[in-house]
């Protein structure tokens, strides 16, 4: 009996021993908490389960515990007897917390989970933690043949950075309230907090304005949030523990603001109008005329009501300043106020915003640029330049060492298409060596979804799920960075991200039923799985390929980063190249044999104009696979198939329909491989 | 050239007497047309496609023009150049009206749309006319390997009844806005123009109301829509030609209005709660206390300024009124005010009520039941029981005779899942013998979504696609019955309706995923295709097996009516049942063969707790299939073998998971035919 004991301690101590990467290739959370280790018992999930409010809540926690039974009763098709919450009672699941949030930066999310055999116990300092645990508690939900159970884990979780965002950029496509919830409920599912709206740019200005109605009259194309919905998006989010801070992008991209108000533009009988193009245009406000900070101040004062959060973001991004330039009167105004260049008049510009946002008790945020030497270090500084745009690095360390408040999005632009290996690579402090005190405004970073390119039907295929492993990155300690391991729990975080109704994978079949006019699209699916879109902008080269109303239902946009197929198969090749292990060779084989069968299936649809010009990269596809699987496999290729071979290579290097085939070097690899080994002279 | 021109004439004279059968082979339209001919001239859609409103619009048209071009542009992938509509000038599209519509019964919805070479020309006496050739229009859209075109035909349009709906229930399940206006548009894309809106029953009251506010905040669950979001609605409907209809059912079905005011209710002392089954429930509104009518005129007053609709709908339906015989007070008024039985106390209620509407400029309108003797005609009668209920027909032509205006219902209960074919081959008239003024009297019908089974996720597939087929009947002639030719034309029809966010198509394999806890579906989704949802309320049986927060994201709710692959197969068996033709057996086997790999295929995700049980049906699936198909193909069969058979379709009978095996008839067939010519004694 005693040497019993002995052995239970001893595994408990084995227990409590296992690395976090022990168990992270066990569970399948996202984000990785910050301590977790086994209770060993698991907690069955019967009819009788129950979930009850054991404090002072005020709604937050008791509508989450709605969800929470929803969503657990649909994933498991468990017909939970009692379908809301109790109060103050001995529960299956009792929550308990101290306080309520005040969703601010001052603001505690850590939780505390315990689940054994009989209870699960969340325990928690705010509602919002409460909230987070919750969350968890859904990741750990697993089944075996008889049934559903919650995995025995206890867990004790608090974030890295307190500002965790996704910026969604509604003025480029307009996206109605539906989309914005279901994102605000997945942002929530791993554990975001701040949701930055960009509401405004020169293709559209998004909100309803009851002082200045021509914003939405005559620059929204009928496209627009009431202040009603504004208010109910505000609570939406506030429920979910999610702050909301809205952007009104100024002085530049204001051509949807200057199509309403002309007058307050930079340049004299302009026709200022809604750009239906993408990039960066010269429309701007002038920051000369009194009248632009009447207005400011009137707009920001009706704005600043509908969004209670301290953080107000005025972009003041890719202002060139051409019209300025331009136009004497600015000039002389520059002059005047001894203002050396534009740099220095926006700040006089910003300076003026920020005593406007004061007043209404908001701190001023805004994109890097606004950062100039006069510009006082109560402004808050959103850094998106880095290497890509010729600096060498980000702004971000930059801006916290020069005593500003800063968060980083430079690194999760997703509207870019890079991989999710790229984004959770990029750590938000790196190897920045800081004080404590730098290190402190550091808030946070965001993710970024601009939307030139992707419409209401698209957004959830481009946001998720790469942002869900971004969302690790700024929750989870610095030291989770194992891609591999990260991938394998991503794959089951984008499954139930459907629960929340996010649509990433079932519109990408609406959109390839539509170009197949409702022929069988299997086809296209095989070649959706192999190609993405083209990356870091190349889609839309100059911003003038797509109108904000051309088609966005075509191939690329049924394609996503990441493409599944594509990112297995390189893995194979890669994993063969190593190991030289037969495994591998025989899976390659495998997909190359499917592959070389593929052109006779695309024959039976390419009758569809929009099918069509995919008939090259189908064929060459085949002939590349069959050649390949042929050489690798009978371990013989002769001169002429070589050429034939690279003949394919370099026409699949090509972009089909705004699509790159993402197994190209794969294939070149396989090539040379074949040439170095098998090759009959 | 004499000679040709006579030819041409001869041509044109043939094209001309095709009969309306004929054409409607061979174009997809949806309802079909008053008269159709062709004009032997396709048009060619390019990216210099231009609409024009010639005609003093107030937004109807144009923002449907905007709506056509994203449509047309998003099916085709062409780049229209000209994304909005074009004023009083000459385009490729141009749209002639001469006035608005008022949306009520005078409105004159026909039009006249002629496609040739170079142009397409909509005259319509409205502008809801031009809405409805705009739909008309996007169903003529083909294609060819090269490109998009417009078919060329002459159409001459007009409805048949001036009154047609489709009501959901948004009360025993709510239904988000986004639901709603998706399912306004694909209305519009079949033609419907009324949209009866079910708000209030036992299960949650739906509007927000401000003198009321207790109707929200304690009957609803949080579940309800703001008076902003109710006008944002009526709005959407009115832009699309469709009138808008409440209904707040009184005085029965009233469990949430007296959980909110309570004193209201006929029993004393009663604990009413809001309903979580489904059924006929007890709680009734008191017809005696004048509270009630002040309550009413309130309520009624504040919500006929929410919709503008000269009709509306106050149920009536399904009191019972054991809560008022079991009230001494209410027994004492019936005898002081002589009203002989409940029926008469109702009639009472009702004409209180009708009372109030007049004053609010009002038609009264209500479920059968309110048509008593004592009851003004000046209501009108929603007809919904019939048959099924143990009348002799259902009380629509007994209304028109009794000077009723009059609406059916009965026949098209789309929640009681059956086929397609049954609700179109109900006529709203038939073969009633009825004088001029009684026919008038028949302003229309009403496909029925109640929704004590639908969640948002999978009411779009109870509605669709078989609203579509109902709303031909409400719209084409008579005599356009022909149900194969319906069939094949519906396909189309259906699968466009994903191009207005109908999820019918694409929340299956959600469904699936969710089930198969995202291993592959595609066992699950073969069964799917051959099973159907239990028929005529016998899923939910006595309504207290699924409560309102109960899971519908189960097998079933994958399911459809008309199961597609159950319809083909069985299609297969009537025709080889008929002919012999062995072209029809080899099918047969083909899918027998098919269904015999099954189970093995099946296996292979059976461990899933709701997969397991349909374990059962794939097992017996596949042997019923593997020694059919041998039987079928070498002619041949033994007792044994037919007693195993025998054995199967008994276990096939049985429902799964609230499904049939919607081929278990055809099946038996196959059978019997085996016996009779195959059997070795």
């Amino acid at each position: 009996m005693k040497k019993h004991i002995f052995l239970l301690i001893l595994l408990g101590g084995i227990q409590f021993t296992l690395s976090q990467n022990e168990l992270s290739k066990r569970y399948n959370l996202m984000p990785w908490p910050h301590k977790i280790q086994e209770s060993h018992s698991n907690f069955l999930i019967n009819n009788d389960i129950t979930l009850s409010i054991n404090a002072n809540d005020e709604g937050r926690v008791y509508s989450a515990g709605v969800r929470f039974l929803r969503r657990l009763s649909n994933r498991s098709g468990i017909f939970i007897d009692r379908g809301f919450p109790l109060k103050n009672t001995s529960a299956s699941i009792e929550i308990n917390f101290d306080t309520l949030s005040n969703l601010d930066l001052s603001d505690d999310e850590s939780y505390n989970l315990n689940i054994t055999k009989d209870k699960v116990l969340i325990n928690t300092i705010t509602d919002v933690g409460a909230l987070r645990a919750l969350e968890t508690l859904l990741q750990l939900v697993n089944f075996n043949e008889t049934g559903y159970y919650f995995e025995g884990v206890i867990i004790n979780d608090t974030p890295r950075f307190i500002w965790r965002g996704l910026m969604i950029d509604t003025a480029r496509h307009f996206q109605p309230i539906d989309v914005i919830k279901r994102n605000l409920d997945a942002m929530a599912s791993v554990k975001l907090n701040v949701f930055h709206w960009h509401l405004t740019d020169d293709q559209g200005f998004r909100v309803e304005s009851k002082i200045y109605p021509k914003l939405q009259e005559l620059a929204s194309d009928g496209l627009y949030y009431s202040q009603e919905q504004i208010k109910g998006i505000v609570a939406y989010a506030s429920n979910l523990g999610i702050r909301v801070i809205p952007e009104f992008d100024v002085p530049g991209h204001a051509s949807a603001i200057l199509t309403a108000y002309p007058n307050l533009g930079s340049k004299d009988n302009y026709n200022y109008t809604i750009e239906r193009y993408a990039g960066v245009f010269d429309p701007t406000m002038d920051p000369t005329n009194e009248e632009t900070y009447v207005f400011l101040d009137h707009l920001f004062t009706e704005m600043a009501a509908l969004f209670p959060d301290k953080y107000f973001h005025i972009g003041g991004d890719e202002n060139e300043g051409k019209h300025w330039t331009e136009n004497k009167k600015i000039e002389r105004f520059k002059e005047k106020h001894k203002l050396k260049d534009n740099h220095e008049l926006q700040t006089y510009f910003n300076i003026r915003l920020e005593k406007i946002l004061n007043k209404l008790g908001k701190h001023l945020m805004g994109w890097d640029e606004i950062m100039t030497p006069n510009m006082p270090t109560t402004a808050v500084i959103h850094s998106w330049r880095g290497k890509n745009e010729g600096l060498k690095s980000s702004t971000l360390i930059e801006a916290a060492k020069k005593g500003y408040q800063t968060v980083l999005s430079n690194g999760y632009y997703i509207d870019r298409m890079l991989s999710v290996k790229h984004h959770y690579s990029v750590d938000p402090i790196g190897d920045a060596k800081l004080t404590q005190e730098e290190q402190k405004r550091i808030l946070g970073a965001e993710a970024t979804m601009w939307s030139e390119l992707v419409t209401p039907e698209t957004i959830d295929s481009r946001i998720w799920p790469r942002t869900a492993a971004i969302a690790e990155r700024f929750w989870s300690a610095k030291e989770i960075n194992d891609i591999d391991n990260m991938l394998h729990r991503l794959q089951s975080v984008n499954n139930r991200l459907e629960e929340l109704g996010i649509t990433h994978i079932k519109n990408r079949a609406v959109i390839l039923r539509n170009i197949a006019n409702y022929q069988d699209i299997s086809a296209l699916q095989t070649l959706a799985d192999l190609c993405e879109p083209l990356k870091v902008y190349s889609r839309n080269a100059g911003g003038t390929e797509y109108k904000t109303f051309s088609p966005f239902t075509l191939f690329a946009d049924a394609c996503t980063a990441d493409a599944i197929k594509a990112v297995s198969f390189n893995n194979l090749v890669k994993s063969y190249n190593k190991t030289y292990d037969k495994v591998f060779l025989n899976l390659i084989i495998q997909d190359l044999e499917t592959w070389s069968k593929h052109y006779n299936c695309f024959l039976k649809i390419s009758n569809n104009p929009n099918v069509k010009p995919l008939e090259l990269l189908s064929e060459n596809l085949s002939k590349i696979s069959k050649l390949l699987s042929s050489a690798l496999d009978k371990k013989t290729i002769n001169k002429k198939e070589l050429n034939e071979l690279n003949t394919c290579i370099s026409v699949l290097r090509t972009p089909f329909l705004d699509t790159e085939l993402a197994i190209v070097d794969s294939l070149e690899t396989l090539i040379k491989y074949c040439e170095a080994n098998y090759l009959i002279q």
